[in-house]
């Protein structure tokens, strides 16, 4: 049998409890999967390479089949070099999905070998993302149950500084 | 490493190139499938549970790690049997998006250990579905491209002994 | 120059303010109109085809580039033997947005000489549509807003008598 | 200061945890909630009235600002004979909405004086309605996390009996 | 009886009749109105909030328990300190849908004595939003039937200073 | 027989297949096309006025009833002035829809004798534009199914020099 390898592409700005519930998701259908930090943003981004990096790290600790990489360029040559049969990208919500579909599509069409395969969070994450997150951290309210605690402390900091 | 079987379930009423192309992305991605034919549907099929067997083993010949099988009753139930790691859906529109995502939900809910997953067909299968299929061969529309030529066949004859 | 025909097919059971609308705009941009009444509906209809077809007249008498008649079978069939250029559809909501496309693209697909065209009703007339129309006036509602007197007095009738 | 009094209409077939959610958010914003059973519906229910009014009242026990009644024909009349200033509708997902919009209009059309307010259950209710509910529970599937104890009750009995 | 309270928050840049609809409409449904104008926005305004207030103040006279703030902050903070008992926002089309669910998902995880009640403006403001008033503005459009006379008068004044 | 004008207004940064697929059907529909090209954009385009007609003229060649012009201001007072009958818009996916609506409402709004007439490119396109097209072609992907050959060749210079 082939080793089946899956990357799971992202910003991760940071990283929270829907991203770790994907994670643990797709630990558990393929053999590897490989956390893969987007680097070619346009936004500059609140936490830098190395802290997002941590995060990911911290948060998954308890998967031995888990790797962090980054990533910059098309998607679909990182996802060939590191022979991956799959893209994971997570599904929450309608105004994710037709961008989404249009940048699967358009990756298919690149390379017609890797399929992106889309999972469910759990419904308790479906309207948390890192942007909203990082709104309510700056004005104070309490993110304890969207993020790790590590990112909790983290953003804490980030804001009391600024 | 383990096998990885994920199974795809349907009503394949009948098989459509877009579940094909389905199947055919789900057998490179997962060691073993098994094409699904759910035989509590609401509404008497078309095509009875023979027919449409047959068209799936005439559509996936050339695919040695596709089997097919028929269940009744819980879904996750019969995956959990097949030891399956995984349900495999095709999303094609925002209108499948929230009937699939509360079905899903409602699976994990019901059995925490498999995840679905959705793959996306080609884009030329969009808006091909068994329904409108059969609704415009029954009018005597051509279907040679939405489905195989076994199917495209048997909806003929079908249509015209009625 | 050609002359520019195009078809507005409906079940217009009853034709409600919403369709007069869209066909006085459509009598604007084409040269005729050929309103055209689907015979092969699953549900038997409220209103007969004689009775639809008075309705439509009545409506539409100030427009006199506007025919009516019926069809059975494939649209781009009749599309076609009507010479017709384009098939019009009133696009009201998201959730017409989906079976309106896929019957375009299957439309598109069956006979590429005759285009879909999307015509946007006045807003408000967006939530206006048949099967709303026979509800309220089933429960004694005033459906004086929403269709031709004409029409209004036949629903009336019609409920009176049950 | 006048008495707010709020109708939250349903077919309830059967009262769900998300439709409890919503009459608890209803019955802290208004003086008085009239949770209010559609009895004329199209499908012959899986309970009948007094079962359902039975559930209503046992989920509801805690809440001495709610009654339940049932009604037939136009919801508005029903809601301006309670003096109600509001009819409270459930939003959950996309496929609500757009229903829901178009029977907010229409009874804002016929009735001005009565505003349609939409609350949001609880995400983890967001994927739950009576449908789904019945349909696990027909498949033995567990419902205890969606329902009251007194409904999974009745429903394992429906089923059993069957 | 208790008061009851409800905030209308937004940015109000400008007012439009849109914004006033639902001010009336919620102004009938709760003792008390406060309209409260989003100054940490990340946007320059086009109105300062003296500017805005004014608007409010001028197309609200009419209306004797609407009051008008202004917060900075956590929005159920402000709703508290308020002793608001609800969040008014209104919800005129699907591309609001998921964003006013996650907003009002997360100020529910946030304080949970707080509900967020959604309300439908009049068909015809459906697609009048503050951006599309100020575009159409800028280009020597007519948008006297979208905002008050003050607010039209003094989008031609600014748009002719620049 | 009156001459049936429309315009078909965009940005064009670049003009891409689905563009031009909607060009060749609105040319079949109307006796003269004004493709239109927007000059009041926020953004900076990445092709100037001149490079955009280039790459319009340059598509449709073989349409001899296709004209190229550039528009500022209102766009209703344009087409008023090409004494055009209708607004063409290409119409993809659920995204486009309520921004499309909005625009074709305010622009009935502004100028009743125009209607807005959406067209739907093949699907093969559903998921192509300008913005998508931009990105891959500036991380080196192969948007040669994508564009016409002298597009690609212009993208793959900007992107070189920059």
């Amino acid at each position: 049998m082939l080793e089946r390898i899956a990357i799971y592409p992202g910003t991760f700005d940071p990283f929270t409890n829907g991203h770790l519930d994907i994670t643990e998701r797709a630990s558990r259908i393929f053999d590897r999967i490989v956390v893969t930090i987007a680097r070619n943003t346009k936004k500059t981004p609140l936490f830098n390479l190395k802290e997002r990096t941590d995060f990911i790290a911290d948060a998954t600790r308890h998967l031995p089949n888990v790797l962090i990489k980054s990533f910059e360029g098309l998607l679909v040559d990182f996802a060939q070099n590191e022979n991956a049969v799959a893209i994971i990208r997570g599904l929450r919500a309608i105004s994710d999905f037709e961008y989404e579909f249009q940048m699967a599509l358009m990756n298919r069409r690149l390379n017609n070998d890797i399929s992106t395969v889309f999972l469910m969070p759990n419904e308790k994450y479906t309207y948390v993302n890192s942007t909203i997150v990082r709104e309510v951290a700056q004005f104070g309210g309490n993110v304890a149950t969207l993020v790790t605690p590590l990112v909790a402390e983290k953003l804490k900091i980030k804001f009391e500084k600024k």
